[in-house]
């Protein structure tokens, strides 16, 4: 039996309930840590669906609070709680969840496999979550949209052109590799983390830009990329928890539905 | 003797040189992995000082890599070769070398300390290097900063007044904070990853901005800091890998001075 950090943790608390600290509202970053839950048929509390929610997420991002014992204050949700551990950050979250759930190999199995998803997962993210947050942001996010509306065109515009295609061919690239172990998913033919992530993004930048993804979807450039989107739309508690009450529309959150920043 | 990730690899391959994949002509993303390497004293080769180094980042990132064996394609530097390892994006990398350079707590000390410190890293590149590059490039990056002007003013002085106090509080946050083990450092009272991120942050921003910067450390609210600012720069090795060649002058890459975007 190895005693490695991932099983160690399994084995003193694998009973020990998963606490996801979340805004209500819209799926948000939070989502990219329901879906690994979900994936999984975890058990977790949600903040997003508990009275007071917005208050617990609020006291533990407040300038007042320092944190407690080994755990550095978070800056922003998500946030993830599991018995006395307390960390934030979408993709450091994931990197705690992804063996404990099954979601990437054990190193016993695969040694460097959390570097390699975690990567995959970070280059999501950025290209496909944050950026496309900043086509209705690209000022700044305590100012209102209607506030930043000719940068907004300017960025979206740029977006749609330049960034979404580059990042919808990298993971095109990855998917055709080697280390994808057949095309269907990301890495090491399984469905890991790094799957769900692209997935959530895709989903996200597809509510935001129907004309363009719609467009691009039907050039058929990026076909092992859409295919992946529903290959894990059709993962049965992927499905289920996508048609459940627990799975929120989009909103005023990441992605935003505004058709002047679509292409024509 | 634990079998754990990390130890495990360190024994099979701890003469193994580390390889940084990185474009010359400023110190960049890849210097946060400089940094973790030069204050572990570890040996390794850098493509920013080799002949043919930014040929050598090209190929790796061309649309025509699918990646090779288990590594997926990179997409974008910095890049770490180790072995037959080949691992991107810079908290990632950081995630691999911390435990492997003795700026990461080994897990059977604590066990929790990659993810409370690997919070801290994304934190700082989020918000002091990442935002830090899109106030001169809020449009888009295949724009000149010319072409982006009036939107960069903007961008900036958001920047100043809301982003760098937000993030430059949070940070001191943490070092008051009980996780920090008594303010000197980050986390657990030791020099991690964090604090050499985090440093490299506050020079970037401190290049780019030198009025905003001067002032806000004067005014004194964010003395801890400053503190592990100076701090991390009386490090013996990092004190001689600034002052060696190997340190490369800010140009026209994540930081930059233009002091019209700095405040009067």
């Amino acid at each position: 039996m190895s005693t490695s950090q991932p099983s160690k943790r399994q084995k003193t608390s694998k009973d020990t309930p998963y606490e996801l600290l979340y805004w209500p509202g819209t799926p948000g970053r939070g989502e990219h840590v329901r879906l690994a839950l979900e994936a999984a048929g975890a058990s977790y509390t949600d903040t997003a669906h508990q009275e007071g929610g917005m208050k617990t997420v609020l006291s533990h991002i407040s300038p007042e609070n320092l944190g407690s014992g080994t755990n550095p204050p978070p800056l922003a949700p998500p946030i993830l709680k599991h018995g006395s551990l307390l960390i934030s950050q979408t993709s450091n979250i994931l990197l705690y969840l992804g063996p404990r759930l099954g979601l990437v190999p054990p190193a016993e199995e695969d040694e460097d496999a959390i570097y390699k998803i975690n990567e995959l997962v970070l280059t999501a993210l950025d290209g496909l979550s944050n950026e496309a947050h900043d086509t209705h942001h690209p000022i700044a996010n305590v100012l209102y949209y209607e506030e930043q509306k000719p940068e907004a065109r300017r960025k979206a515009e740029n977006y749609i052109k330049v960034r979404l295609p580059k990042f919808l061919g990298y993971f095109e690239r990855v998917l055709k590799g080697e280390a994808s172990g057949g095309g269907e998913w990301l890495y090491g033919g399984k469905m890991s983390t790094a799957d769900l992530v692209l997935w959530q993004c895709l989903d996200g930048v597809r509510y935001a830009f129907p004309r363009a993804m719609g467009r691009l979807e039907k050039e058929g450039e990026y076909g092992r990329v859409f295919g992946l989107y529903e290959r894990v739309k059709g993962v049965q508690r992927i499905k289920a928890y996508l048609e459940s009450g627990r799975r929120q529309k989009y909103a005023l959150g990441i992605y935003r539905h505004y058709p002047e920043l679509d292409e024509d």
